[in-house]
C-alpha cells in the first residue's frame, strides 16, 4: 500500500510503541468503537504486554520491533527518547505507505526526526491533551481521550491525505482534532502543561521539609494542596524527556510565572491589599470564565 | 446556662453567623444527622436565606443578629472581617455560657479577638480542611467536611470542657478533629492552602495574555492546568482576608517556593537534567507517598 489515502482508516491494523496510559487508553477505545480491527504492539515490558493480551486490548504483543512490520498505522506512545530512537532504527523495516503518529507532548523534536523517515513513510506529530498522574497499562481507560483536544503537527510539505486520514482517526477515538504548527505546540503546552508540571514539583519539594519533619502536618492538607500537586506525581521517565526537548519556552514561561508570583509576594508583603485583590480577582474572573458556560473554541474542527 | 460542659452537642440549638459554602454544608451535616436539632442563620444575603428556609436547610433566618440570640452555640461562618465585625459588636448581647466557633482559614487574628469576648462566653477558632472553587449556598454539600480534618485552636487558658465539646461537635459532623495552636496552624496552612492558591493565581495571571490573545489557546489547557488552576476560581471575598492576616507566614513559604522554581528553572536552563531529573523524582516519590496507601497521621486524634 503506497498510498496513504487509500488507508481506511476504521479497520487496518494498528501497531502500538508502547503501551502505556496512552497507548493502552487508545487500544481500548479503538477495541471498544472498531471490535475487528488488529492491533499490535511492541513493548519493552512483558508483563504489560501479558497483561494487554489477556485483557483483550491487543490481538499480539512482542517485545521485537519486528511485530509491527505489517501495521500501515503506527502509533509511538512512548517516553520521547524511545520514539526519537525508534524512529532512528526501526523504520527502514516498514512497508512503504505506513504512517507513523506519535502522542509525545513536544512535537518539534519529534516532527524533525520525523522528516528524515525512510522515503515512502509518512509521520505526523500527535498531542492528545488528556491524562491522569497515574502512569502503565493498569491505568489506562478506553474514555481517556473522550472529548478532549488531539493536536495534530503535519510535517512541512506532508500530503493533506495524511493529515485528513489522522483527523478522521482523531475523531474515530472520540477526540478533537486540532491541526497547529509544532514550534506554536511546543511554546503552548510549555505554557498550560509544562509550567503547570513544574509549579507543582516546586510547590511539592518546597514543603518537603515541613512534612518530613513532622507526618501530622498532613492533617493540613486538603483538596487544594491535592490538585495544586497532583502533576508532581506524574511519571519522571516521561516528563524529564519533555523538559529537555522543550527547554527554551518553558523557562521562558517559568521565568513570567516566578515574576508573577513575586509580584505577588510583594504586594502582599508591603500590605497593598487593594492591588493584590485586583489580581486575586483577575485570577478568578479568567479562571471562572475558562470553566463555565460557552467554550467558543471547541466549536473549532480545523482538521474538518 | 453558665457551664458549657452541660451543652448537649447532638440536640442544642446551633446558629450561624454566614450561610456560604462552609456553613451551608455543616448546617445540612447536621440536618441530616440530627434532624430534630433547630438551626439559626444570620446573613446579610435575604436570597441566601429564603433559599436555606425552602430547601429545610435552617428552621429560622433573618439579617438581623438577634436571630441568634438564644442559641447555645454559634458558628461563625463568613469571611475573617466579618466574623471580627461581628465579634467585635454583636456578642455582647449573647447568654453566659455559650460557645462561639468559628471556621476561618486564618486563626492568629480570630483567636486574639475572641480574648476580648466578654466574660461568660467561650470561643475557640477552628478550621475544616474541606472545600472547592465554588461559593455560596447553593454549592453547599452535606458530604463536604466528611473525613476531613478540622483543626481546632483553643483559647489560652480555655476550659478543657470547651475543646472535649467542640471535638465532639466535629466528629458528629463526621470530621476529625485536630487540636493546634493558632500560630501554628497559620504557618502550616501558609504552606499547604495559602500557598497553593497564590501559586494558581499567579499561574492564572502569567497565562492571562496568551489566551485573551487567541481563545483557541484554550485547545491546549488539558487536566493538569485546570486541576493546578482550581483554587484561583476561589472567591476573592474570601481569600483576601486570609491573605492580610496571614501575611508573614504566607510571604516566607512563598519565597521559599519562588526560590525552588527559581532553582528548577536554572537546572533547565543550564542543562543540568541529571540534577532536574534528582528534583522530578523527589517530588513524585513525595506526592504518591501522600497520597498512596496507609495515612499514618489519620490515626491521631488529639480530641479523643
Amino acid at each position: 500500500m503506497d498510498n496513504p489515502l487509500a488507508l481506511d482508516i476504521t479497520r487496518c491494523p494498528i501497531g502500538f510503541v508502547g503501551l502505556g496510559l496512552i497507548g493502552g487508553s487508545m487500544a481500548l477505545a479503538l477495541k471498544e468503537r472498531t471490535p475487528d480491527r488488529t492491533v499490535l504492539a511492541l513493548d519493552h515490558d512483558r508483563d504489560t504486554l501479558d497483561f494487554a493480551l489477556k485483557k483483550g486490548i491487543i490481538d499480539r504483543g512482542s517485545t521485537e520491533p519486528s511485530v509491527l512490520a505489517d501495521a500501515p498505522l503506527i502509533v509511538c506512545a512512548a517516553p520521547v527518547s524511545v520514539i526519537l530512537s525508534w524512529l532512528a532504527t526501526e523504520t527502514r523495516h516498514l512497508k512503504k505507505g505506513t504512517i507513523i503518529l506519535d502522542t509525545g507532548s513536544t512535537k518539534k523534536t519529534i516532527v524533525e526526526a520525523m522528516q528524515g523517515l525512510p522515503a515512502g513513510l509518512y509521520g505526523i506529530g500527535g498531542h492528545p491533551m488528556a491524562g491522569k498522574e497515574t502512569s502503565g497499562i493498569r491505568a489506562a481507560e478506553k474514555t481517556l481521550l473522550e472529548g478532549a483536544a488531539f493536536l495534530l503537527t503535519p510535517l512541512p510539505g506532508a500530503p493533506q491525505g495524511v493529515t485528513d486520514a489522522m483527523a478522521d482517526f482523531v475523531r474515530l477515538l472520540g477526540a478533537r482534532p486540532f491541526i497547529v504548527d509544532a514550534a506554536l505546540h511546543d511554546f503552548m503546552v510549555a505554557a498550560t502543561s509544562h509550567l503547570p508540571y513544574l509549579i507543582s514539583v516546586s510547590l511539592v519539594n518546597s514543603l518537603e521539609e515541613l512534612i518530613l519533619g513532622d507526618l501530622r502536618m498532613a492533617n493540613f492538607l486538603a483538596g487544594g494542596f491535592r490538585d495544586t500537586s497532583r502533576l508532581a506525581a506524574s511519571s519522571p521517565d516521561m516528563t524529564i524527556g519533555m523538559c529537555s526537548t522543550n527547554r527554551d519556552a518553558i523557562v521562558g514561561h517559568l521565568r513570567a510565572f516566578i515574576e508573577k508570583a513575586e509580584h505577588v509576594a510583594r504586594l502582599l508583603e508591603e500590605g497593598r491589599d487593594p492591588e493584590l485583590l485586583h489580581e486575586l480577582a483577575r485570577a478568578y474572573m479568567l479562571r471562572t470564565s475558562l470553566y463555565q458556560g460557552g467554550r467558543p473554541w471547541e466549536a473549532q474542527d480545523e482538521g474538518k
